[in-house]
């Protein structure tokens, strides 16, 4: 099934965004910028790790030269630690990302919410952590004008990643923390258009952790536009080899993409389009010059 | 944290059952039938690879004389298929699989749905036909006294094994199609305890597919004595190297799989605990004796 069948229009070109992570291997963050801007994709969302490489200030330079949006910052988070020292620390990290977050003028910091404590098998525990966490760091987030967008990530991923696993769970930890959805940050869509105000707290759906939940549609009405802060794109292949680092291009697995695009913009979204794949045994090995150009052929195709 | 902490009580040990995926390489169904009365394992859940292999009728005087509990027949399901007679011969199939869930005298057919039919994205066709594969088979399953139990499976097997992936989904399904959850099979518990009768349409929790869901409390306490048909265990382990086959013995993952048993046997489950390992680099290389001695002990400490 194409993407015409399930979702009627072609996505807009101008709205695919690269997370540096799709190309991580091969090329630094100076290079990602200028393949941005040389393979005409408009937005990017970098990882801290990049990040650091090229330093905040620098790197904000160069992507405002190259006007690229930054669709994210990747990623804040882990908050859930054995002791106060390990959650105090977490919670300096994530203050830092906010920083940084707005010192590139991203449209949000990602949030990972981190797995269990090693050692622990309190997932309730675990929860409660990333619930304080969260609230401890809004203030500071609102200040600096940056959105929280917590990421449900797939439940195979809830002991060592993030025990927030479904769109419903996160949601939840929006209302109760953010009930007003308040907005905070202006944002600039698709082609320049004015959308919704980012909500201090939101969410970033990416379809390889929602794209399974029953509750999917549901959800990403109820989100709204105000808290849908991200919308990443990959896809699930069969059979997937290995839980972290086998995920596949638009195309190449059982998502239908397109129709999830179809709902977040019926919900009203008008974000970028990030393509982030963890994919060590294939595209990291490629050439980013022709992973930029199969994702963007990939996406007018499948998304 | 162990058992006591979580849970409070140690389980009966009597209610340990041997699913035979966990013993399947080194052990035919006649060796497991002999290793379960040798070790005072009173309960057997075969697959149907390994009751082919003896026959029903062997296989059922067998695990009578044995005085085994049948606690289930793995597996029916499979219902998407690419086309209608890909569909019938699922149906064809489970009806089989009924019949011989009745000659063993099973408490319960655990029905593994499914996931998208060679090729296909539509997620919501795929779980429409499970929807019609169960409404199918369910005058078969009541004449026969067989309980057909939906276990969903955790969504990293969403796309190649079964499509329903939560407690919730699952329950949704009964609902719909057994309302009234009429008791059409009388159930011996632990102990010989009667318990409530099971519904035509029920589910199997297995602690490995459902163990990350926010939802799982609520939905455990929703089910109820008469849809919890099947309570399986066994433990995810961090790093998980395989999607499939790396299940962990109980004890040697992040499962608090005490305070689930405690959730079952709260909603007035009463019946056994099967152990279900898929673990092709550990478990299954060793002695099944071993494996059994391992499996009691674990039972006792941490389930």
């Amino acid at each position: 099934m194409s993407r015409a069948e399930s979702a009627g229009t072609a996505p807009d070109p101008r709205a695919l965004s690269l997370n540096t992570a799709t190309v991580r291997v091969r090329w630094s963050l100076a290079q990602m910028i200028d393949g941005c801007a040389r393979h005409g994709v408009r937005g990017v969302s970098p990882w801290r790790d990049k990040l650091a490489e090229l330093g905040v200030a620098e790197a904000a330079r160069r992507i405002r030269a190259a006007g690229l949006t930054v669709t994210g910052l990747c990623r804040g988070g882990l908050f859930p630690a054995a002791d106060a020292a390990g959650r105090r620390a977490a919670l300096d990290d994530n203050r830092r990302a906010i920083d940084d977050a707005a010192a590139l003028g991203a449209q949000c910091l990602v949030l990972v919410v981190g797995g269990l404590p090693a050692g622990s098998r309190d997932l309730a525990g675990a929860r409660a952590q990333v619930r304080d966490g969260i609230a401890a760091l809004l203030e500071h987030a609102r200040d600096a004008g940056v959105p929280l967008a917590i990421e449900p990530l797939h439940p195979m991923y809830a002991a060592d990643r993030a025990c927030v696993n479904t769109l419903a769970q996160a949601l939840d930890l929006c209302d109760a923390l953010d009930p007003g959805a308040r907005g905070v940050h202006p944002r600039q869509g698709v082609a320049g258009a004015d959308w919704a105000p980012a909500a201090a707290l939101g969410v970033a759906v990416d379809v390889y952790h929602v794209w399974w939940d029953p509750q999917l549609p549901a959800q990403i009405a109820r989100a709204g536009a105000s808290r849908l802060h991200a919308f990443h794109v990959c896809d699930w292949l069969v059979p997937t080899r290995d839980l972290l680092e086998d995920r596949g291009m638009m195309g190449d697995g059982v998502i239908d993409i397109a129709a999830i695009r179809g709902r977040v913009e019926a919900a009203g979204y008008r974000g970028l389009h990030e393509c982030e794949i963890f994919s060590s045994r294939d595209w990291w090995q490629r050439d980013p010059d022709e992973v930029l150009e199969v994702m963007k052929a990939r996406h007018r195709a499948h998304c």
